[in-house]
């Protein structure tokens, strides 16, 4: 008799996406004759084409694995070396990091690569993950396992690290003794950042505490501030208690090319029951090589472009477009008097609501009133109620046409939807 | 303190393919005057270009990515409905298998997915594979814990079942009772197929049994002989006991493209612990939705490709090619006097030595006296002792010299590489 995992059972059938585009369906199904005024300024996907260095790329690869003399198979599942060399090169080496080349293990996806990355931890590691945090943190350690069950506003077991506007939504050490700990700046969904003198107590704390760290880095390119960290390995000691996850979806556009890499330094650490340690770079090498079996070649050259002069050019002006999207919202959103966050060094503006309004309240206001999709707070965690999100990913017009509305709105009015 | 997968430390440190880059490496560096001369027989990589159908439709699919009306960012993790459309229809409904175009989910490989199917059983499965075996199959079982410790021949807790040329590499049905088994069929490595009775009677044991069957169909567009199922579904029943893996990897050539896809039907069910069955696609939809981001576009693009007219021609025409080598090393091994498996309906050769001589003794004197790189029929498992596997992925002009040099071989003399 097969048997199934039982911990698939625990998750919490409202996965927050779904349930908007629910909503936004039986709106629309409702009021067909306002479907063309809809913004969607929820879910984070870019709406940008790929850069012409990128396209060029792609298309020059397409045609060697056309031709015999270029043709090119099964790769290392690691990476290409041209692209291990790239992204250690001028990722790391260059702003002073020391990482190696073969530290690099490129995937296709952050999403995937934080899965999956559970499979070499052990049973029974206390998990700390900040609230709001993104979903599919939580999600994947209640599918290995790692929670007891949904109880109000989580899951047993799990340690949430709340991040609110005392704290400037980075969260305090935890009290109690954790052992993986989930950090993601600059910040989905709250678009806060962390500072350097944040980023080193934690790494302070795992260190003590043998702990370590899941850094997710995907946003790092919309860093603007002088002096905010873009890796956890600027800092001090993180290479002895740190993973890092990169990706290509959001400064390049790859969301729907998929490549993103992971960073698992070799003189990281974890432990055996008995207390003997041992490096995980093996344990990830192993993992990657065994259940993974490489980016395609197109798409690795691709990302390789990015390092280019012209690939750089490019995906900065990306970026400056989508911050210029992201300052537009925010001004809009002050215009409107309520209080902002993000948005500064990050493409998610997440703002607080009028007092005692709901998150799905200010939602389903704003998608009947102003016909504009964002993300309710509360789907990220009950830290996030009375929030909502908005994604900076956007055209210039769409998001000129969102700001216009919401600079507009008397969002008390939102209490109606309660 | 973190703690690590305890269960990584129970993998035997040599995996096959390393084992043999080691001695081709020490070889080549011991006689640089014939690294030339050097034939890559051994892993299953494609080596033609891509079909033009394919190329086509990857350029189509860059310039939409460059462009602001047709770009796509995320797909949906599934696949595009184009692709699970063609799937669905061209490779089982139009056989007259009942198929739907959800319960195909699109991947990026069929090892991937080999790998993570396990995320969705529960820990306790007794789980068969074939003897000799792909090592992917064994190797993610010792990860998730369901296997003891090494002993000699594999892994504690797994049953093996020998397949041999007593049986005709069909593994027949265990005496004892398991919930997973893995089958093959077009066999890696073995290059044997299985009958529609042979199945059958799979499928009827599965049954009986509350066992799920794991069906890797990857070389399902070698089999040539009229009758040989291409799918389990095929098989009345299938549907309640199987999942099938299949991929574009050696039909396309996608091996650095990377498309695949898994099966898993909606009246496929499993236990919970306290013997409740559960459907598992909600599980595998949950796994992929979470843990995977969808393949991307050009790619799932390319594949579709695969099924139009034109694709289809070029398809046959790459099947073709590779079966025409099989037949040229067939002929020259069995020239050398040697008794010879598979290559009639699959790209594999799968070589008897002479009495008493080991794989790795084989795998030296082709080496060291053809320059020929094979791979060991003992590293795929106890029961491929004796046996070597010559693979018809290369070029007609490679494969022409290796056939000559094979059969002008005298094997007896592989056994001073003992």
């Amino acid at each position: 008799m097969a048997y199934l995992n039982e911990h698939y059972a625990k998750l919490q059938a409202g996965y927050l996406f779904p349930e908007i585009a629910r909503r936004v369906k039986a709106f629309n199904d409702a009021h067909p004759e306002v479907a063309t005024r809809l913004i969607r300024c929820g879910i984070g996907d870019v709406t940008e084409p790929l850069p012409a260095a990128c396209i060029r790329a792609l298309h020059k690869a397409v045609d060697e694995m056309g031709a015999h003399d270029t043709f090119r198979g099964y790769g290392p599942e690691q990476g290409y070396d041209f692209l291990r060399h790239a992204i250690a090169q001028h990722d790391f080496r260059d702003r002073g990091i020391a990482i190696e080349d073969d530290e690099i293990f490129v995937s296709d996806g952050s999403k995937c690569d934080g899965g999956h990355i559970l499979d070499i931890f052990g049973v029974g590691n206390r998990i700390a993950v900040m609230n709001p945090v993104y979903p599919v943190y939580v999600d994947t350690n209640v599918m290995a396992g790692n929670t007891g069950e949904p109880v109000a506003g989580g899951y047993e077991g799990l340690v949430y690290l709340p991040c609110t506007a005392a704290n400037n939504f980075v969260a305090a050490l935890p009290d109690e003794s954790v052992d993986i700990i989930y950090l993601c700046y600059p910040n989905n969904p709250t678009g806060a950042v962390a500072t350097r003198a944040q980023l080193t107590s934690w790494v302070k704390y795992a260190r003590e505490h043998h702990a370590i760290i899941l850094f997710d880095a995907a946003y790092e390119a919309y860093i603007l501030t002088p002096g905010i960290p873009h890796s956890i390995y600027e800092i001090e000691g993180a290479r002895e208690c740190a993973i890092e996850f990169r990706s290509f979806s959001k400064n390049g556009g790859f969301t729907g090319l998929r490549c993103a890499f992971t960073v698992v330094p070799k003189n990281l650490l974890a432990y055996t029951r008995a207390g003997e340690s041992r490096p995980l770079h093996p344990l990830w090498l192993r993992h990657h090589t065994t259940k993974f079996n490489g980016v395609a070649y197109p798409v690795q050259r691709a990302a390789e472009a990015i390092y280019s002069p012209e690939g750089r050019q490019q995906v900065d002006a990306l970026v400056g477009f989508y911050m210029e999207n992201a300052r537009l919202l925010r001004e809009a959103v002050v215009a409107a008097g309520l209080q902002v966050y993000g948005g500064v060094d990050a493409p998610y503006i997440w703002v607080r609501g009028p007092e005692d309004i709901s998150s799905w309240a200010l939602f389903d206001f704003l998608l009947q009133d102003a016909n504009i999709v964002t993300t309710p707070g509360s789907g990220f965690g009950s830290a996030g109620e009375g929030y909502f999100r908005i994604s900076a990913f956007n055209s210039r017009e769409r998001t000129q046409e969102a700001s216009q509305r919401l600079a507009a709105l008397d969002f008390t009015k939102a209490r109606q939807f309660a």
